[in-house]
């Protein structure tokens, strides 16, 4: 058995992740998740209860103090609004290039170097990571790239003296095909959580909650949660 | 003027890092110290200390929640004693390759992606970091070698889209020559600190108090601390 840190976050990405690395039946799974400074508290619960639904190790780790001075709208701090445009509009209106409101600065880096530091103190020999096609998709979120991923995995590996190394297994597939591979792994996606919004229940019209909703639709399955409406 | 965030943690190297970078009149420069859970919390007296003394803004995150697991003999919270001989006699014992006790599980990483985050949000494009070959000899510190610079500027770059880099202004130089530059530059070394333990005077026998000592007799000069004895 190898010991692998999943990063979970709560949402449909890392939950797929973690599934994929407990269904192996080859990992020795510790879930670890990132709280940053964000609105959407919501999807803590969610992380802690498929940790627990998996019956893996769950450590919630806070570095929100990283982000003191960011405007990023993501986060509680901040007065800017969610953009509650799907991230094509988003992107149309960058020219398809170009950073989203709800990036937050180097965040991924940030959550892999801490992943990395905490693999390494208890004996872990990897990470994975949800990263996937449809965030990199024109550079919306620049830390989910393939190259990004290739760097991340070169500066993990080379900075833990071959101690640690990174995976993301989804990083060539788009939400739609997460869905499907996790709806084969039967992922309790009814304890999952992707909003951007603090709501009790999910808004169903941010950037994320579109991108869920239409994940489900093109496997012709439902999504658990209950939206408005 | 380019914002530029300089690692300081109140040692020779970083202490350098950021007189390099005052001196050249071209950056508007931001102190970053991050604390890691380490023993010896002296060090962040001096790096305020150096950051008042260059009348630059200073700023202190907190992230040894990272590394509560690990048993590195430089944190509070383990049991090991910090090694006395010098890096040279501690690689010598592991066969002149290997990580040193005083390793911190993927701490650069870490820090230079928090840096990384911070510097994004202030609007920064550099991150200064000193990092130098004598750290990095025979992969004491795997996180200090010229590899690992190399790809975490690269993650830097591509998980920013390009808003911050990285550099390592003594990566090819070692303790000695920091020095002479710092001397150069008239740098208040009497303010900084580099003992690995907690005591209100450097120890001057662990392994970072004899190359700090060492450094300023190559240089034929005195080191401005009082060392006992």
């Amino acid at each position: 058995m190898n010991r692998t840190v999943v990063l979970l976050s709560g949402g449909i990405d890392s939950t797929t992740c973690l599934a994929l690395a407990v269904s192996s039946g080859e990992n020795d799974v510790y879930a670890l998740n990132i709280t940053y400074g964000q609105k959407h508290v919501r999807e803590l619960k969610s992380a802690a209860a498929v940790a627990a639904y998996y019956h893996v190790p769950y450590r919630l780790l806070d570095l929100s103090s990283v982000f003191a001075e960011s405007s990023c709208s993501l986060l509680r701090h901040s007065n800017k609004e969610i953009d509650h445009s799907s991230y094509a509009e988003q992107l149309k209106k960058k020219g398809n290039e170009g950073k989203v409101g709800t990036y937050v600065p180097f965040r991924n880096g940030l959550m892999l170097s801490a992943a990395a530091g905490y693999a390494e103190s208890i004996g872990a020999v990897r990470i994975v990571y949800g990263a996937h096609a449809d965030d990199a998709a024109g550079r919306a979120y620049p830390d989910c790239t393939p190259e990004f991923v290739k760097y991340m995995n070169l500066a993990i590996t080379e900075g833990t003296g071959g101690a640690v190394s990174l995976e993301a297994p989804f990083i060539s597939c788009n939400k739609a095909e997460i869905v499907r591979r996790g709806l084969e792994l039967k992922v309790p996606y009814h304890l999952t959580w992707s909003c951007y919004e603090g709501g009790e229940y999910p808004c169903g019209t941010c950037g994320t909650c579109r991108d869920r909703i239409r994940a489900f639709e093109i496997n012709n399955a439902r999504d658990p949660l209950i939206y408005p409406g």
